[in-house]
This record gives C-alpha cells, sequence and structure tokens, in this order.
C-alpha cells in the first residue's frame, strides 16, 4: 500500500522525525484536521502542527527542517500558496508529501512522495483525500511511536467507503427537507468538536458561503457557551454535527440549548450511519468527518438545486486574477 | 517576577517538560492563542497545543502527563469546563498554572501556581491577560532551549501597556465612524492572520454575537481567497485586523480584494499604533494582538452605545443553568 511505504521509507532514511505539519487552503486545509486531530491526541512525542499555506510560508515555524514531515494538500494540485508552501518545506530540509487529485500537477512535483485520491466517480471518492491523509498519520505514529489500535484502523479504513456509500444512500429525503426549510435564509451557523470540528468550518466557508453565497459562521460547540449562544432565538439556523466518540456530550448539550430555545436545528448525527456498530469502537471516533461529511455533500446539492444556484456557480474563482 | 519564578521553578523539578497545552474557553481561550503562536513557531522541541476546555476534558491528548505544563485560564476563575480541564491536568500529573483575575477563584485552588492579572483599571489592565501569558511561553521557551530575543521580548513587555493606552487615547474618531456606519449591520465578518488570527475570533464570538447579538463570522485572512471571498459584493461588512509583522503580506492582500469590490471595510492596523517604532522590531508582531484588542474594544463600545445595547446586556449567561 502506497501510504505505509512512503512512511516505512522515510523511517529508513530519518528515524528522528520529530514533527508533522499539515499544510493546505480551505477545504483542503479542513481535511487534513481529522489526521491532525488523531496525532496530536494519540502522540507522545511527535510536535503537530496545521496552517494555512501562506502563513506556512511566510511565518514558517522554526522546527521546520530535516527533522519534520511536511503534508501538502490540494485538490487540483495547482493552489499557488500550498505548491510554495511545500517548496518551502523542502528548501528548509523536511520531508514532503503532497496528497493531490491531479498526479502530474505542480504540487505533485514539488513534494518527495505524492499520494493521488479520488474524486469524481461518487461520495467515497470525495472522502479518499480526507482518508489518506488520515492513513498517513496512522501510519506515522505506527513507525515511529507503535499505535495499539493499528489493526482497527486497518479495518476501518477497509470498511469506510462503503460506509459512505451507505449513509448517503438514504438521506435523501432529509437533505431535501433540509432544503425547503433552510433555502431562503440569510444566514447558517455550522458546529462541531472533536474530529469533526473542521468539516463545520469547511462547510461554512465552502459550501455554504463559496458556493451559495450564503452568509455564515462555524465554531466548535463547546465554544458555543462561552459567547456564540447569545445569538440563539426561536428559528435562528443552525446545523450541528454530532461524533460518535469522545466528544459527544459537547454535541450533546449543544443540542439540548438549541432545542430549548427553539432554534431552527439540523443534525447530523454520525450515530445513525453505523459508524459505531460497523466500524471497530477503538477508532470509530476518527470516521465522524468523513460520513458526516458525504452526508453534508448531498445537503449542499439540494439545497443548491432548490435555490437554482449549482455549486459550480462563482463571481470570482476560476475567473479573475486576485 | 512572579511569572519567570514560576517557570524556573517547575524547571528545577521537571527538566524533561514536552509539552505545554493552552486551555480555556471563548475569549480566555482566544487570549491563549498569540503565546501559542509564539511558542510553536519558535521552539524547536516543544510540543504546543490549544483547546478549549470541554474537548480537553472529554478527548485529553494522550501526552498530557508528568512532562506536560497546562495553562488553564478563567477571567473570573470560575468557568466549569476550564476547572475541570485544570483538574484533569494536576491527575495526569502535569504541571498546572492557572492565569485568572480572581485570586482565590476555584481555578486558583485547583492548581499548581497561579498568575493574576488585572482587568477593569483601564485598557491595558483588560490586556494583561493576553500579555502575562505570552510572557510565560517566553519563559518556557527560554529556560527550556535558549531564545535569541529574549531581552527585546523583557523590553517590550515594560512598554506595551503604555503604547496600548496610547493607542486607545487617539481612536475614538474612528470608534464613532465604525459604530456610525455598522450599527445596522445584520452580520459582520471579522478576519486576521498570524499572531492576531483568535483576535478576529474572539471579537466575533464575543463583541458582536454575545455581547451585541450581531450574527457574525471569522476566518483567516490566508483562507479568504479559498471560499469566503465569494460572499464579498458592495457594501458587505467586514472588519480585518492588520498585523504589524510576517503575516502582513496576507492582510494587504484581503485587503486590496475587499477594495476592488468596495465592501464595506474596516481596516484596524498594527502599524498605525507605533508598535514596530515603539517596541523592538524582532518581537513587535507578538504584540499585535494586544494593541488591536484594545482598539477593539473601544470600537465595540461606541457600537453599544448607538445601538443602545450594553456590551453587559445578556439572554442566557449568568442568568441560567445551561
Amino acid at each position: 500500500m502506497e501510504i505505509k511505504r512512503i512512511i516505512t521509507e522515510i523511517k529508513k532514511e530519518h528515524s528522528n522525525i520529530q514533527s508533522v505539519y499539515f499544510v493546505g487552503c480551505g477545504a483542503s486545509m479542513a481535511e487534513l484536521y481529522p489526521a491532525k486531530y488523531f496525532l496530536e491526541g494519540n502522540s507522545k512525542r511527535l510536535r503537530i502542527g496545521q496552517y494555512s499555506s501562506n502563513e506556512f510560508v511566510h511565518a514558517t515555524p522554526i522546527a521546520v527542517d530535516e527533522t519534520a514531515i511536511v503534508i501538502t494538500c490540494s485538490l487540483g494540485g495547482a493552489t499557488p500558496e500550498t505548491i510554495a508552501a511545500s517548496k518551502k518545506a523542502m528548501e528548509l530540509g523536511a520531508k514532503v508529501i503532497a496528497v493531490t487529485h491531479v498526479e502530474n500537477s505542480p504540487l505533485a512535483q514539488n513534494a518527495h512522495y505524492v499520494v493521488t485520491h479520488g474524486f469524481e466517480k461518487n461520495y467515497a471518492a470525495k472522502l479518499e483525500k480526507m482518508t489518506k491523509v488520515l492513513g498517513l498519520a496512522v501510519e506515522i505514529l505506527n513507525e515511529y511511536e507503535g499505535y495499539k489500535y493499528y489493526d482497527d484502523m486497518q479495518t476501518a479504513f477497509d470498511r469506510i467507503y462503503n460506509l459512505i456509500e451507505k449513509a448517503v444512500s438514504f438521506v435523501l429525503p432529509s437533505a431535501k427537507k433540509f432544503a425547503e426549510e433552510y433555502k431562503d435564509e440569510p444566514f447558517i451557523y455550522v458546529m462541531s468538536s472533536g474530529a469533526t470540528q473542521q468539516v463545520a468550518y469547511s462547510f461554512s466557508i465552502c459550501l455554504m458561503m463559496e458556493m451559495q453565497w450564503i452568509n455564515s459562521g462555524s465554531f466548535h460547540d463547546g465554544e458555543f457557551f462561552h459567547g456564540p449562544f447569545e445569538i440563539v432565538e426561536k428559528d435562528v439556523p443552525f446545523i450541528l454535527l454530532m461524533n460518535e466518540g469522545r466528544t459527544r456530550a459537547l454535541d450533546s448539550r449543544a443540542l439540548e440549548f438549541l432545542n430549548r430555545f427553539e432554534a431552527k436545528t439540523t443534525v447530523i448525527d454520525g450515530k445513525d450511519f453505523g459508524l459505531s456498530s460497523e466500524l471497530p469502537a477503538t477508532v470509530a471516533e476518527y470516521f465522524n468527518p468523513m460520513v458526516l461529511s458525504a452526508v453534508l455533500r448531498v445537503y449542499a446539492e439540494q439545497l443548491a438545486i432548490l435555490r437554482n444556484h449549482p455549486l459550480t456557480k462563482r463571481r470570482y474563482m476560476w475567473k479573475l486574477k486576485y
């Protein structure tokens, strides 16, 4: 398997890796988060960082050197800031792994290793990027420190794509209901916790703001009670992504509050998609982001249809230099 | 100085500290960010993490043990999630430093060391929390790895409170102008980069959503071009916090775009407040958050006056159990 081979090779040359940095822009930054969350939570020794590419280029952490692995990510492999970040990491001696859909893209050409992932084929293929990056994180942890649930993780990786396709197969009615209820909202809040935190972020800045021109904000649902909850009134529109895992208590508490004050709440819950019944319970939590992202995609598609605003419609992106 | 003494003492007992975690909720989490940004950017060896308290409690990173320093922060020292986080860190053997305004608060009683800070007296006192946490980070870096600009940092710490008071002394006219222009906006976006990233976050979730019930979203201005910028049209309201420092190029690029498409833009710029002329240029960047937070406070106060909505007005906080 390419992912295992890459990390084994890096380990052979560099037994002293001390840092792992995840670098990308927008959705391609957010899709690195499940791996970052996993590694930061489970490593005893490795330093972990996640950066938006241009910040990584302009304010590069001092520890980016020959003891670092840098994972850079861009769907089309042509994001200028991420290519620049990849180049910079290589100049500084780090081992660079590019994750991209396009094999010979500029990003792929500016990295030591390349992991390619699917995209168009189906919802599962769209989630390969996020899943393979988590795969890299699992291999890194296992090679450098050992990971007791490594085999469970492999089982989960074997099953996740089917689970994603199964999840999206039955959500169309709820997606249509969501679209009907939210199509005229001037703004929509999105929140979550744990591994799924940046799925909320990504849905907010990409699916809502970029692809639907709907005003949106996102935040961690543990933070909800320390500021944002004051905005809640009857019918204020929220999307809450609930995790099957350790931070579920946080998600539930936010839900209780939203219901108590009759916010307009749409819940997308990992528990409804068999995460902990079909994946080993020891690692299921780390796969909430994949399943919930796929389901959210269906929701966004239905919203786009009802609003007569295709997800590919842009004002500026792909059209202008900026 | 208490801060130096605390870290010297920890070093004496624990020469093998490997991780530093910053833990708080809402504004008290965001005010830890400048220290986190400094330490993650400048340390070659220490692992750095920042957590919302309840996530830290429910999904505690495995590396929180006797090799970790955990800095917990709560203004009144009574935030239940942060007290729980502090307790949990102590149980796991970490050295815990509580940062709070209230000396004998529950948080202070659940920590090995306490750093107290001012609040009511003036704008400078309000920024003591953030500044002292940065002070802790500087001492940690210097004790455990050495820091070549340590003396410059001390000079900056000596001058920052005067600089803050000087900054707020002349912004009233621009704050009044801002309030007049934004008072009827249904939502306001806030963005920044570098050390100031979470000042944007905090202004959005606390000053806007919590204290003014104005809808708001925030994001890193390097991320702006990878999603959020599609929302920009003539007169869409933004606040851009510009840094004097390495990530200024990112801030400037966002400003250029906002101006090009005639968004309603308010810029608050570290450069206008003498950061690099009055503080050593080697470390000035890390003090943008203190100066810009103080200035933003004046802006929020003027908005509150014009909107006839005091910053202390709440629907739920301090009133209900939740």
